[in-house]
């Protein structure tokens, strides 16, 4: 691997917490993919391109040698319990500085100050919208009182950005106009009347809107995820109304994970000034075939418009992952080129640099 | 190539019948791809990357050498006939178990026993579901009577599994509900009136639901076809909320072909458990290319979740190329990731056994 | 590269004219791209594929070293000015023979003449559709009298083919009918009304059918474009009913650029007798990773399909790089493909040429 690459400074600007507490096999296998559990038709989560990933390199970390069984690397894995292993991924990981989505299983995760902690990392808080909704909700709201009650809970916010998980809720054809103050209220009346999470279109809209007033960079899943998205809602194409009517507000939109939509997100990320894009999720889960899907990625996109994150998500393992075959998939995407004489050396440093962590502080202005 | 990858047993899930007699070159150039014929304003079909492949691989099993011309390939094939040429190719490809769809033009081809004979391999058939209506309103039946006249020949049936072209007749965005008897009834009725084939979304979604009643896994073209089909019906995406509602059955549904929506028939296969995919058609069409697609199919699919097939009809030359561009591509695929590391031999012939046929046994009960 | 690469005639299918006049750094980076101009979130638009390519392979045309930094190229390219600048890189891509849209912003570019002049080649005419309905709009006529005024045009035009920019104006999902003579009379009186761009979908069948009447090839916009575009809108599959309708007319349809729809292109162009599709705007825009591209584009495509061209506008470095990165990326195409035995040299001569040029002059009846 390039040492410039090995040693870049990263910073991941979206993932979520690590698990607080040790998982049996079957928690383990239905967090390493987006598949709920194993299924009964096919064979374990571990014969996939993910689980081989684990197995070669997480099992080195744990004092295994690569290419452990499965079994023998969860019998190692309780041994040493949650604590240890945190530390021990997080530590190979070493990531510079977090960006944390923590409204996804609060209980279960440790918050943004707490990820950091185990390391010495720095770390800032994204605030995900919908579950930001659903607490205002939570604490007891009248109808024209929401608009007012979301709207204080931002500006006390210290968070950096903003998430949404429209893509889950509602899709991604989101219509482009700021909703009306009637328009919210009725919103919420219905979502009120009727319970449940948040999902609707027009109060999803004014969560974003209210985000980028507040200059806030937004973040929307897109593409890949559970069985609980339409996926075929998910493209992030049809956020092309929503990305033209913000495109003069200068404040970012970040597009995640992106697969298998990663070409038609780095084309937006091109003719759209504030739009960003990156390959979270995406990049753990192919395992050892990311450079491929990095490269596909980085075709059309600007290299200041690209970003890292690992999308981790509760298995300490999915942090150094994460990390791991971004670094070698970006390792093996400036050494082609380098070696076809497309790039020299100090442009391929500084692309690393632009991809790892300059454009994270820009685009969230985190210094 | 890989000796355990070339001496692989294999179950092909899902293949057509051979021709019975011999064929043209208008003939056979109309069935090397899916275009109808040639175009006048193209030229021949051979100059395409099956037609490459043909000439490459075929041609030796005809005793002459290596890329030898389209003209000399066929006048070899017609001196030798249609009975050589299929013994020939067929005994070329060994195939272990075959899973024949017999519904698309059975006059002119083999039936599976026959097809099996050729070369003393085992098979089964895959009843397909839209030809076994079309017998029902060919034997005569009424509107309400169609139904049961279905579900009585799937009771009688030997099929090891069904099959849907609802891709070519109504797209794959059929509804989730098992529609009631009289929606049934009502459009049994409007097609007897109408005439025509099978081709209504109520009636191809009746079919679906008793095949999985009677735990017949049902097979779905998806993705690339003839100049039929709206391929942007065909997208495997439209399939999400039929896949949702069938998940708590247990029983298999598999996305046949898939290109050039692979990526998202691979998402389908990680996320609902009782999804299953594979490349056929898709492998022998892009001939020499087929190593790059099969390494984007295995991305995110389970490795419990893919499965072999050829989707070979007609021309003796597809079940050759099938099988062997598709060991080729995973001989490739296995080597590079044991080459790097990523991946040692002993889990590289497992999941070599798990594709070739593990997964189609226990999918299909094949024991 | 293969020698017979390096020195195949070229007939460039689909470019524009050329700048006329020097262009100031922000103008050249927003050429560069689809993006209109360089984003002050993310950083110069060097910073992509293209920009790379620009400085790897145009700074020695400029008798700069290769990898020259940006500001250093553009003052040496300001230093020699437009008409010294052009001449370097139109001489240096060697194109045979094109055939330019003059449609889009003529009075900034060279037309057809005049870029041929620069190197001595041959050109043809495009006639821009929509740019024709807006010249009969803007020469006055009457609802009524749009249709004729159109036709005149058109049966005076020397253009060998025409363009639409549906994709852009009302998207690709066109019906397959000619419109009815008052169905085009309605349409112009709208449009007559309301002023603005030729943007009905009306009116574009029109102009397409009529086009197709003067048997000549109509090249259609598909995909990547710049923001003004919806691109799940320009998906070549939605154009699949007028393909159906159209068949049967002998005339050619091409679909330019096609990123990232090539795949799906390349399907339209195997199952239609009539289509044919390209890589332009692609190839040079993805830089160093042609090569991919093209392969992907080439999967199922019959080669006697596929054309070359650049989608070159503006900027003399497009004309340049479109050429050689083509001619790169066919040569790695096809030296793969001869290394493992998939192909002879024979043959990838004649894909090669095929590609090249002989495709368009039998597409377009060049002689």
């Amino acid at each position: 691997m390039l040492s410039f690459v090995s040693d870049l400074r990263l910073v991941d600007h979206h993932c979520h917490g690590v698990l607080r507490d040790d998982v049996d096999r079957a928690g383990f296998e239905g967090m390493l993919t987006e598949a709920d559990r194993t299924s009964p038709l096919g064979t374990s989560l571990f014969d996939s391109s993910i689980g081989l990933a684990v197995r070669r390199w997480c099992s080195p970390v744990l004092d295994l040698p690569p290419h452990a069984p499965a079994d023998e690397y969860l019998a190692r894995r309780r041994s040493l319990g949650a604590a240890d292993v945190n530390r021990a991924f997080l530590m190979a990981a070493d990531v510079d500085t977090y960006l944390v989505d923590g409204g996804l299983s609060p209980d279960l995760l440790l918050d943004h100050r707490e990820l950091a902690a185990v390391t010495g990392a720095v770390s800032f808080e994204v605030v995900r919208l919908e579950y930001l909704a659903e607490q205002v909700v939570s604490a007891g709201c009248t109808a024209s009182g929401f608009a007012d009650a979301v709207r204080a809970r931002l500006d006390s916010s210290t968070a950096v950005g903003a998430k949404s998980i429209a893509a889950y809720r509602v899709g991604l054809a989101l219509r482009p106009e700021r909703p009306t103050a009637k328009e919210v209220a009725d919103a919420a009346g219905r979502w009120l009347a009727s319970g449940g999470r948040c999902a609707d279109e027009v109060l999803t809209r004014f969560l974003v809107w209210e985000a980028l007033d507040r200059r806030l960079p937004v973040q929307f899943h897109v593409g890949y995820g559970d069985s609980d998205a339409d996926l075929h809602r998910c493209d992030p194409l049809l956020l092309t109304d929503l990305l033209r009517a913000t495109a003069g507000l200068g404040v970012p939109i970040m597009l995640l994970h992106n697969y298998p939509f990663h070409r038609n997100a780095g084309y937006l990320a091109q003719v759209f000034p504030h739009v960003f894009v990156d390959l979270g999720l995406t990049t753990h889960n192919v395992g050892h075939q990311a450079s491929r899907l990095l490269a596909e990625a980085l075709e059309i996109v600007p290299f200041g418009k690209f970003l890292f994150s690992t999308d981790a998500y509760g298995l300490a393992e999915l942090y150094h992952l994460g990390v791991l075959l971004f670094r070698r998939a970006l390792s093996d995407f400036l050494t082609a080129a380098m070696a076809s004489g497309d790039v020299v050396e100090a442009d391929a440093i500084r692309i690393a640099h632009l991809i790892g962590y300059e454009n994270a502080r820009r685009a969230y202005r985190l210094d």
